[in-house]
């Protein structure tokens, strides 16, 4: 059963993969996925910082929704972010290779709680994220998984 | 006096458009600046949309933390974002051209809170976002303001 | 049309107004209430503070839950919070009179996003509050309205 | 050293528990303090629910909010929350037992971010609540420590 609900999760990752997203542009790196979490890595650019040269917030929160999207889609339900919060608690420079790990906290109905933590290579916790999921009723894989 | 705040944060937008950044790679066009406030610009992409095709989580807030820079350091204090929250209302398409305007709501010592409304090319309400700022006590322009 | 959802709103906030809450508990005095709107106010006691003898951050969200939650049922829908937002920017104490008005931003299917500012005696800003809403498909007046 | 820093933690509980605060007109009971950690807990009365007879969340907030201050001045030095999220799971009703736990995540100079995890009497998750705290150069405790 928990294996199932782990293979159906790689799925859905190799599905969500293959696709064209900001994941891309941002070379966002999947490193893996399980139910209700997932871990992905991204080398900060010269091209993702702000206007004094660290991390964009919005390169660093691009990390974390990618994470979140995989962990909240991980049970084949199709899912979308209804909101999230990002605490910065240290900069980022071009060269640093930044880790995500999303893990699902709780849920009502619908709703999911996903916390995810954002790292340094020198693990370091650079933000928390806390995404807010929100399931509909459609599924992922349909009558293929 | 409100003329030379103007003028100031002019020269402060000017500064930052001259940099490599994140807003760059999203083609963010900025289009006004005041004190305390920033109004920007994004046409949504194929490259920006998540797995589902819609736009981004990432790309939405990005935009929504550009403008947020630009406000916060409007007042030529250096200035960084503290935290952030994101509420998503509507999703967004490629095609589709966002605003994000940027207001200062209120602050207690070196902390402010600035909204960001994010609306589509129909004047709808796609997400608000609310940041902390926290200045430095270094100035941007220094003594060539 | 408006002045009915106007006496609509009014018959809300006189049954809101007869039950025991912690609003009671806290004498949060209900001001006036609109479509999507609404004000109270809260004297700050000694009762009330945390244990530097401030306003205690439950007592400020409490008030501006209460606000929160005649502004978001209004609409004679029954309707809850999902999550709130609050940020702190100026300290209150026992003596102190505060205000919290909320106004509906926008929302999304049965969710709606409402922003409330609170204030104290001298218009001095306080807190900011963000809460969202979920609405069921119940009326609170049902026929009787 | 550890050792040490456990004592102090448990004499600035004592000290806060000597206090008159919101926590002691809701009959929040202390549990544990640890260093960076607390635990508190609340039974929710009939004077503490909101206008449909679930748990205010203002109630629900006020618990978090007293375990996150025990927490947070856990190290002896003055520290205050500078703005909290809090996301509802589940609703309580009165004869409900309320536990909160917060544990410090990490922090950035003066800013430190706390998680605290509510649940019921069937340890059912009721919300979840993260706290940004801010601390002043000031000691508690003092050359009496």
């Amino acid at each position: 059963m928990s294996e199932k609900a782990q293979e159906q999760a790689d799925k859905i990752a190799a599905l969500f993969k293959g696709r064209r997203t900001l994941d891309k542009l941002l070379n966002i790196e999947f490193i893996s996925i399980g139910v209700g979490t997932a871990v992905m890595r991204m080398k900060l650019t010269e091209d993702m910082v702000n206007v004094y040269g660290s991390a964009h917030g919005g390169a660093v929160f691009a990390l974390a929704d990618a994470v979140f999207a995989y962990a909240c889609n991980s049970r084949n339900m199709v899912t979308v972010a209804s909101g999230c919060t990002i605490e910065y608690l240290a900069p980022s420079f071009p060269g640093d290779i930044l880790t995500a790990s999303a893990e699902f906290q709780g849920g009502r109905g619908k709703q999911g709680i996903y916390d995810i933590m954002i790292t340094n290579q020198n693990d370091q916790l650079i933000a928390t994220f806390r995404g807010k999921s929100h399931s509909t009723k459609e599924q992922i894989l349909g009558d293929i998984a």
